[in-house]
Formats: C-alpha cells, structure tokens, sequence
C-alpha cells in the first residue's frame, strides 16, 4: 500500500469511473482547484516559515497548471465545464483537523497530504484502467507530482511538531481516511 | 486622477509611511497575499468562464511572486515578517458588493480592480516618495502591473453586464472607495 493509505479503493470506484467518467473528469478539474486553494490558505496562515511560503506557491502554481491541463481535457472532449455537487470526502477530512495551534498546522498539513496521497492511488488506477491513451498519459504525469506534494506536506509538518508524534497522528490521519474511502459516496466523484 | 479614482491619497498617508515604513512594507507582502487569494477565489466561483480563470491564473501566479519579491525586500533590510492586524479598507470595500449574481460578479471584479488602482496610485506616490533606491524601482515595477490587473478587472466585469452598466457602477463603487480612504486608518498600512 503505498503512501501511508491504509487502504485501496474499493472496485466499487472503478464502476463508478466507467459509468461517469465525463463527472470524474469534470471533479478532478475542482479538486486541482481547491488543491490550490487549500495550499493558498496554509500559506497564510503560516506566512511567517518561509520554507512553507516557497513551497505552497510552488504547489498552488503547480495545481493551477493542472487545473487548465485538466479544463484542456475537457474541452478536447467536447465536455463542458460545470460546477458539481461535492463529494464528503473533503469534508470529512477537514473535521479531522484539531482546533488548537500547532496540532491545527500538524493536522492541516496532514491531511493536505492523504489527500494527495488518495489522489495518486487513483491516479494510477486510472492510468492503468482507462482505455483513453492522451488521459492514461496525462494521469502518469500527475501520478508523480501528487506523490512529490505528499512528501512536501508530511515534511513541512515536522515543522510544527518532532517526527514521531507527525507519525504517530500521520497513522492515526490515515486510518480515519481509510473509513471515510470505505464507507465511499454515492456520488461519481475523484474521491468518492 | 489615475484609473478612475475619485480621490488621491491624503499627505496622512504618505506621513503614515514615513513614520512606519517597516510595518507598511510588512502590510504590502501580506497584500499581495491577498490579492493572490481573492483571484483564486473569483476563478472558483465563476470557474465556467474560460477567460476569467485563465486571466485569474495569471494573476495568482504574479501576486505570488510579488509576495516573495517583498518577502526579499524585508529579509534584506533586517524586517522579521509577521502578522499584522488588517486595516479596514478591504473589508470595508467587501461590503459594498452587492449579493444577487450576476450584480455579485460585476462588484466583486469591480472591487478588485479599485484594490489594484488605489495600490497602484500609492505605488507611484512611494516610488518617488523614499529615498531606498532598490524599493524605488521595485514599486515602479509593481506599478506597471497593478494597472494591468485594473483593466483585465474592469473588463472581466463586462462578462457579467453590459458595458455602459460596468461603466455606471464603477464610477459609484470609485466614489465609495474614495469616501473609504478620505476617512482613513489609523493603522499605518497600503491601504490606511
């Protein structure tokens, strides 16, 4: 299992992704959206460590870029661009936060990063799954950037906390993220 | 009076900035923070017009890198960053966007382009206002592109409505930005 998941999708996604992959696709140019967004809001919230600032701008810019890659996609494909209903997945993922500073920045980071982490495992199902060879391709690309972000994430929260206790809560992030991909939404979505 | 302004900055504000020239430069890295995040936001809400969030991309991508180039700038000079306590003119400018779309689109791209027009009138006032010579051009660079991001503002606004209503609105809007900064802050910041 790779990146710290603790657990694959479930087949039921890939069903999923056969019956809807125009939504999927349309989810994915949101999701390279609010990617962005969320490495904006950490970036200022933590303006004052600069190697954080760096790296979010890198990361924002980089999503940013995908987000058009994907919107060329789209349109390549004849299918329009539209705003969707979202999945949980972020939601629920965003409950796991704790409150208080510096466990927040901790846990912020962290689930920056299984949600990245998610992302590149679907990536690569998709890539391997779908017959489309311009997508498959595109997919390897973003395989191993989501993969990089992973890592910029787990290790900027060593940052605000020593490397085990990241560990530790990482395990414990990632075994509620696991729950929230089985438990799955009904709705044909990147991360449902 | 420059990009529709209906006011020039008071000579308070430029005694503002000779007294706290530091805490100001810390106030300009944060905007341009802020700038890059309402950018992102309008391309997330109108996420179905193409040009808007190429224009949007664009801009994130320069406000961040303005926001390290004054990060550069403070290091340089020895200025620890931080946070500070947000003057109330950009919330004050928010209140006056008007709820119902498409109005909220028109007042939200308006409003951001009042932003940059008042940051850009204050940049050519503190290009030839301090003596620091590396600050002095670098405001003359910002300037140039502060005024860029005022037209693709304004323009993006007829998207939204018919030119001669943009046109209407913007002169009211300009009126309100002017009352906003004839009131003043007396917190030392851009836009007190």
């Amino acid at each position: 299992m790779m990146l710290n998941l603790k657990t694959e999708s479930p087949e039921r996604w890939l069903a999923q992704v056969d019956n809807h992959l125009d939504e999927i696709l349309i989810d994915h140019a949101h999701c390279e959206n609010k990617a962005a967004r969320a490495a904006l809001n950490l970036l200022m919230s933590y303006v004052e460590n600069e190697e954080l600032t760096i790296k979010m701008t890198e990361i924002v810019n980089e999503e940013l870029e995908h987000f058009h890659q994907v919107l060329g996609m789209l349109k390549k494909r004849g299918i329009p661009f539209r705003r969707l209903t979202q999945s949980n997945y972020g939601r629920q993922m965003k409950e796991l936060i704790r409150p208080q500073e510096p466990d927040r920045a901790v846990d912020r980071l962290l689930v920056a990063a299984l949600i990245e982490a998610r992302s590149c495992e679907r990536f690569d199902l998709l890539r391997h799954h779908i017959d489309d060879v311009e997508l498959s391709d595109f997919y390897d690309e973003l395989f191993e950037s989501e993969a990089r972000h992973y890592s910029v994430y787990v290790q900027l929260a060593e940052d605000f906390a020593p490397r085990r206790k990241v560990e530790l809560r990482l395990q414990e992030l990632a075994r509620a993220e696991a729950d929230i991909i089985n438990h799955g939404d009904t709705l044909p979505r990147m991360h449902s």
